[in-house]
């Protein structure tokens, strides 16, 4: 649940709202029904789990498209749209990381938080350039999976800064 | 302090509220107060520890209900006022643990989170009768202590999932 | 950037507003910039790290009267603006750690919150005495800087509580 819900948590909070989930039953019953199916599947679920990869892709796409539309329609900048579509597809799992006791999973892959700055990028420069909000919207989700994708598939990876001394 | 006020603090931000210590003086009084206490007495203290359990217990089942009550008023449906109840009540503890960098004891003792929950549903019964304020608010504070007793005296315990593999 | 601007955020959600940096860019700009000029110059940075110091202290200083004074300006009373002034000085560092898997290093030198009550404090004993705004928070600022840098220099620790059975 944290994971599903925590980072439009995060951005409903920052956006001076109350979380979206808290007025709409829906989305706390997808969450519940998904518990139970994995409750009742789990061991067939984790023998596909690489599969599972390209719903997580799809989830954080969308994420990205919602948490963006979300912080324009509240009248914020476009970067702080970046921002907060990053905070939406991907502090659920930082959310989960951290109650969990450990390091969250996006400081060792960064591709996936850099995946939906990118789909942010996409998503502005389609809004400049006069394009309707759907194909925006698509721009965005689709650069998401791909950096996503290519991430995953070629191991790019963001460079990290070592001590050379230690 | 972050888990005395931790929970609330949780539910008013996600209310839409500043949190409820910041403009009354008394609550972080009272928390200065214990800390005093707990200072002064703190070998004599955790001599009785296991005499706290009841404290503790009756400060759940109250926070449940304060949570459920404040959530109600500020016009958000039934089951969010069970999601808020158990913040109230249970998130101090798992701020607190966050804090010190462990695993919150709420992940390894489900019962005390199911408990606020179980009040919270009794609670809504007992508006749905038709019952007096009072006598639903005391039927969940009842019911959160009730549960909570049970549940350590008869060692009950959430089941878990695990790898069946490993 | 957690660090930089994660104690401001926290103070902002409280104030019930939306986080500072969210409308204005240059924030988030000056954090991009000191992340460019760390990228660069890391192994000379990393060898005058205890002249940095200074700058951590002054910045402290300037967090905590910048979180006194607005939590002030949304009406809220003195004593929340002492705890306000606290969390956007030392609440970033907290958050670090947390995101790291850290146990936070205020709890460890606990100096550095403290520093930042008796800011406070000075601050509500000049607004008290009638001084101008200007002097009240110098007067924030340079006792903030005087007490961590006596902490320091004299290694002032706050007292903790062992049991002294284990």
């Amino acid at each position: 649940m944290a994971t599903a819900v925590g980072g439009g948590t995060l951005r409903d909070v920052m956006l001076e709202r109350s979380p979206f989930w808290m007025t709409q039953w829906e989305y706390l019953g997808v969450v519940a029904l998904s518990l139970a199916i994995f409750i009742v599947f789990h061991k067939w679920i984790q023998k596909i789990a690489s599969t599972l990869f390209i719903f997580d892709t799809i989830g954080l796409a969308l994420f990205t498209v919602v948490g963006y539309e979300k912080t324009i329609d509240a009248g914020f900048p476009f970067w702080t749209a970046w921002l907060m579509g990053m905070s939406t597809g991907a502090a659920g799992g930082v959310i989960r990381d951290i109650l969990i006791n450990e390091v969250p999973l996006i400081f060792r892959h960064d591709i996936y938080a850099l995946a939906c700055l990118v789909g942010g990028l996409v998503y502005t420069v389609g809004m400049w350039l006069g394009l309707s909000d759907i194909i925006s919207q698509l721009g965005c989700a689709v650069s998401v999976i791909l950096v996503r994708v290519f991430a995953v598939r070629y191991h790019w990876q963001l460079p990290t800064l070592r001590d050379e001394e230690s």
